[in-house]
Formats: structure tokens, sequence, C-alpha cells
């Protein structure tokens, strides 16, 4: 009984990130849906991309959290338009949320919207908000089997962070194994190698960023 | 529509939960369900923990993994009987699961079940499985203000093991804002501060568990 109610909800959803994407579309507007495991660094990461992007592009994020608005406001600190959606318990964003959430914007003012979704390795790969790409981010600290372990995450995704590339010298983990796991799931994934404390590895992650932002409005 | 349906899942569940309790109590096994974000150390903890106790209690570990079998192959080399189960996508373990996993088991001649949840801070805390108590990992590396913003699970559980302390000097997080954080949710959450790579902390975990596994038997 269970899963044809699961799958009904995701037919459901994708319809409605299906019409997401066609008024984002009609914008001109490009859309990040930003995920990982609690703690990996999502905030940070936007945090440094809105650093680095804020007075070339004109950028909007939707942050998704079960509770509280730590991270709205560490963006709102960062200098750009935010919007808070409180999930109330559930695990993920789905297209009903965004929704909401997108009629905050003047969205033709936008030319990125990033959705940093609830810290969460599995369910939010499962729901499309209406993104242009998915991407996630992978702290060091969570090891180097976590691809072969969350395969789904790895396959949706079009670019992977590896984070805290500053803590390997204290880790198990090897970046060439997560290389490695990952290339058994998705071969074309784009892999950026960053620590968000030392700003390593950042500007490589912007310029792809940028570049599909730039592709997108053509 | 989605809520009621979402009710309804936990109330079945809640009752599957409530026959395998019963089952359990039978068999006078104390069994512990343990969870964390991904990579916090849930597997490293039980191996620890393990080596402590096989001698003392004959144990027994369920492994859920959305797929791939490395944490059984980890424990089983531990020497303890494990079942693995592969949720095939899903994001946590229910009582259906541990029903057909617990079968695996000559339950009378247990002392200690402990099953390993699939790895995620939020939706496993809202599905009992038949446990004794819940028992949950944050990581260091995962930010101290992981309490506030995954509130449900540290409500849930009656033990906290913040894992990763040979981490503290290269990262953000400070262990008496965990306490703080903790403290505003459930005051009576027990608190070990360990590191499964050094083995710091890790003898007032074994005590604490001994403590429960004991006072269940009598």
């Amino acid at each position: 009984m269970k899963i044809p109610v699961v799958r009904n909800i995701l037919e459901v959803n994708d319809r409605i990130a299906d019409q997401n994407r066609a008024i984002f579309e009609s914008s001109n507007l490009f859309v990040i849906n930003l995920m990982s495991s609690p703690g990996a660094g999502k905030t940070s990461l936007l945090e440094k991309t809105i650093e680095k992007l804020k007075d070339r592009l004109s950028i909007g994020v939707i942050e998704g959290d079960i509770q509280c608005s730590f991270d709205a406001e560490r963006i709102a600190k960062a200098g750009v338009a935010v919007t808070q959606i409180n999930t109330d318990g559930a695990c993920h964003l789905d297209g009903n949320m965004i929704r909401e959430a997108m009629n905050q914007f003047d969205l033709s003012a936008l030319d990125l919207l990033i959705v940093e979704n609830v810290g969460n390795l599995v369910c939010p790969a499962e729901f499309k908000v209406g993104e242009n790409v998915k991407a996630m981010i992978l702290s060091v600290t969570e090891g180097d089997d976590k691809p072969l372990k969350y395969p789904l995450m790895f396959q949706e995704s079009s670019a992977l962070v590896i984070n805290k590339i500053d803590l390997l010298p204290y880790v198990d983990a090897k970046i060439e194994t997560i290389r490695d796991n990952v290339a058994k799931l998705n071969k074309d994934m784009a892999i950026f190698e960053v620590s968000c404390k030392t700003g390593e590895g950042i500007d490589e992650w912007i310029a792809w960023l940028e570049k599909q932002v730039d592709q997108a409005k053509k």
C-alpha cells in the first residue's frame, strides 16, 4: 500500500516542478538546487558564492530548513534577497513549497536563484523543485564511501563540491576514492575540491556556475 | 491530501513497532536504535562497542543501508551476528523491515540488539522500530547549531554521542554550544564526548549502555 502512495506524490510533484520550471524559464532565470547532508557546508558555500558573484549577477536564495532561520539570516547578511521555507518536520523541499516561496521574489529581476535544500543526503534527490540543475556537497569528514551508499543524489546532481579539504590531513577519506566511486555512478559529474574555510578551490566552482548561468540565458 | 497519508503510515508503523517490542521483551532482549547523519560514525562506534562488550554480552546487529553491505561486512569482521537491510531508496528503517530482519536471529540467545539506521538526521526519528531506547551521534564537523535545526532526533533520543572530538582544534563547533542547544530540547539526554578514532570517551558510553541493558533485564 505504501509504494503507490509515494509514487503518486512523486508524480504530482514532478508536474508542479515542471510548471515552476516553465515560470523560471519565462523569466530567463537560472535555478540551482543545492543539496547535502547536515553540516556539509551548503550555507558556507552560498556565502562564498554570493561574495564572488553578487556584483556580476542578481541573486536570490530560498532557504529550506525544518525549523528556525539561522541560515537565512546568514544569507541576508551576505547581501542578497532571501526567503525562508520552514518545512515543519518534512525532510526535503518540493515543488509546492518552491511555488509559494518564488512568489516572494521579482523573478524577472534575478539572474540566479539558489535553492538550499534541507540537510539530507537521501530524500531531496527524489523531489524536483523546478531547477535547471542539481548540485551537491560532500564533506571529506563524511567518508569516501558515501557515493556508493547514497547513490541517487550523486546520480541526479550535475556537480559535486567536495568541501572541507582543509581537514584532509586529519581524516581517513581520500579524494581519489571519492572520485573513483563517483565515476561508477555519474561519469559526467563536474567535481570541485574546495575549502569554504580557506577559500581554496572556490574560483573553479564559481567559474562553472557562471558558465551554467550564461549558457541557460542564450 | 499528503499529511493524512503520512499520519496513517506512522500509526500503522507504531502498531508494528509495538508488536516487535513485545517480542523483544519476551526474549528479555535490549534493543537500541542508533541514528545519525551520513558519516557521523555509527559503524565506527559499533565496532568500538562490540570490541568492548562482546565478551560480556551476546550482541546482534541489524545494519540499515539504502544499498550495499559495506557496514555489515565491517560488523561481521568485528565478530558478532549481523543482518543487512537494504531499503532500496527508503530513507529510514521501519517496524516492518525490522520484523523481517529480527527473524534472522535466535533472539533468546541475545542480550543486546543494535539497529544501525540509515544515515539521515531527519526521517528515522519519526519511525519506531521496537527499540527500548533511541541513541544518536553528532559529529563535531557537522556544526554546533544542529540540535536547533534538526530538533526531533535530539528530542526522541535518550543519548547523544558527540563524535570526532579529535577534530575539535580544526573546526568551529564548540562542545559547550552543542550542550547548551541540547539542553533547550531534551534536559534528560545523556551526552558522551568521544573519538572513535582515538578511543577517547568510549568507556563512558559503554558504561551507560551496559547499565541500560542491566536495568532492562531486571
